[in-house]
């Protein structure tokens, strides 16, 4: 069998590690030509040396610069920086799938690189799809490239519907752990520290992820995703509370029926399909005792206190620039609540007030476009803090 | 759309009915053309002025002339009787799929000629794949027929399957919702009615079936029916309790996967999608409102209170005979018990006697043989009963 040749944009990160322990797992059908990280010099280089990739990018100049000189003698790996750097690793010409995992918008330029060179991509950076999902889809088609999205909702749905048409379905439902604030009443969000949210009750992802699931905005930007991975229209997208995260998706057809995927929460599941489906590889995941298990619990999103999964559903019936202004101004809400600048709940009303500035703007959307809307979605947002939003949020 | 033309076996009882109502709903792809029932006069008058079909036939031959006699005038149909009269209405050429809808090893005989005939078939009697299943599958197989479970678990099962191999599969997992004795007592068993037995907590059956649910017979069988439907070793047969009865089945992967499939206990979903597969029909069952039902919960069987379930293991790991044999034993069982004459426990006592008092024998089996030892299964179960099994049960 020929071994699939990968990329890994984000190879130090939660969702690049877990991707090497399965390829090295199952290195008889896998083998890792690239890797690409921010600045993490040590895994780095020890990724380096389990793998032997020919190539290797931490998009941090100086993070490289003191990688190249670590690298042990005789090392073929070659090192490379910046956006530049990143774009190589997406775009190798031997490549065959690249594992999008870069958080954020950081992650949009070598996604789309990647699929405009043709390779097929095993999407974990939802922003890229929240930003340009249409374009994404529309560059994929004319390239003929695949998406197989590694998010654990999308890949349960992805699974489901396994190439089904989604005329014979009424709804997708994707599932949401609440976080750990899901019993928190509104007065006591108010006094949430980023430590307690980033404490995630089922799942271990990094801090941008964690904080998104804490104030749901996760499940809106899975939303927006789903909305473009499948081509199916938001009033046809739900929301369900599952605190247990076993049931990661479901699909409800229009007899009535539901079906949904179900494992224990551990993200090798889907980057292990992404990167062998149709196959499933063996032993990814330890299996599911449903009886040790005992019950699967559902329940309604409260929007009310927890406003961001309204605003991602507003964004996408806006539509144009509206999710990339959201996200923008959801990436600052974030980096100020983590640093202590911003209290949980006046996330929400920043993201609100960002969006309430701009009109959604263009339909027919350019990657350039989209990229400068980032930017000034991204001042608008600093620029209210500075001028002390949290004051006008009760 | 040119319309599929049904026979139904078994048109008065609850599926036959439930997919009457299925049917004149979507009359635009439906027509039945031939109904057959054992003796009920009345119904069977009023799914005649109904449905118009060409034959009717009522397995009674004293029914069946009461209802020649009250046909209205002008009336078609054309009524049949007896073996003869059932093999008609299961072959009949312009037939396109017949609905096998017949209780216990009366449905067998048609259902195999129908299989002969080239007929594709929604499949209610599992017990005809208890009997022969082996036999059957090889029939289909040979005559290009399609078997489309109608029990809901081997629906879900298939739905989930959707014609994917089974070679990615750990097991496929049975839910039983435990019945309505789930959480007595060994010593409260001992003092069941058959009012009590019939009285499901969540599914509208016939009787025979409502008694297996009880036992846990019916799950038994439906094992020994998953093993031949989906060509899988009973070793990857799993059952789990689960009270909701809302998750109908699952399939297990060998990554740790589960796909599942949820409805409202309603069969005319699994009617419904036999006769309609690939598509799926709108609006077959009310939707799932998972936040409604809340919760679902997952139990181990308890085969010590419950034992039906492991002699179905038993008799499927023996082969050749002994599923027919453990099935004969079960229904002068549940005849007996139904009419008072054997305690609840007693049912398991007499199936594991009758049992052991046979070898497996061939395991290349014909029908007559098959029919034969059904016969000889049944009078050893009626003589055990009669010299007093009861007695030495406890």
């Amino acid at each position: 069998m020929k071994r699939k040749k990968i990329a890994l944009l984000g190879s130090t990160g939660s969702i690049g590690t877990s991707a090497i322990d399965v390829i090295t797992r199952h290195s008889d059908r896998f083998e890792v030509c690239a890797i690409a990280a921010s600045a993490s010099v040590d895994t780095m280089l020890s990724q380096i040396t389990t793998l032997s990739p020919r190539l290797a990018c931490l998009a941090d100049p100086a993070a490289a610069a003191e990688l190249q000189r670590r690298l042990p003698s005789g090392c073929r790996t070659e090192v490379v920086t910046e956006m530049q750097g990143l774009l190589r690793v997406a775009t190798m010409p031997e490549i065959d799938i690249v594992l999008a995992a870069i958080a954020g918008a950081a992650g949009l330029q070598p996604t789309f690189a990647a699929l405009q060179a043709g390779k097929d991509i095993a999407l974990a950076n939802k922003e890229s799809l929240v930003m340009t999902g249409e374009l994404m889809i529309a560059q994929a088609r004319e390239n003929g490239c695949k998406i197989f999205p590694v998010d654990s909702e999308h890949s349960a749905i992805f699974q489901l519907l396994d190439g089904r048409s989604t005329k014979d379905i009424s709804s997708i439902i994707l599932t949401a752990s609440g976080g750990p604030f899901l019993h928190k009443s509104q007065q006591e969000l108010q006094q949430v520290t980023p430590a307690e949210a980033l404490r995630h009750p089922r799942w271990d992802m990094g801090n941008k992820v964690t904080i998104d699931s804490a104030s749901l905005m996760n499940k809106g930007l899975e939303v927006i995703e789903a909305r473009w991975l499948f081509d199916i229209e938001p009033e046809r997208i739900k929301v369900v509370v599952h605190p247990q995260s076993i049931v990661h998706s479901m699909v409800a057809f229009v007899d009535g029926t539901i079906l949904a995927q179900l494992s224990q929460p551990d993200m090798r599941g889907p980057i292990a399909y992404a990167l062998s489906c149709p196959e499933r590889l063996e032993s990814v995941m330890e299996p599911l005792d449903l009886v040790a298990q005992g019950e699967l619990t559902f329940l309604a999103p409260d929007t009310r206190r927890f406003p961001c999964l309204e605003l991602a559903f507003r964004a996408l019936r806006q539509g144009g620039l509206m999710p990339t202004i959201m996200n923008a101004a959801n990436e600052i809400a974030v980096e100020n609540f983590c640093a202590g600048k911003l209290a949980f709940q006046a996330m929400p009303a920043l993201i609100e007030a960002v969006m309430d500035t701009y009109s959604a703007g263009s339909q027919k959307l350019s990657i350039d476009e989209v990229l400068e809307t980032d930017q000034r979605a991204r001042a608008k947002a600093s620029e209210l803090l500075d001028s002390g939003l949290n004051a006008h949020t009760d």
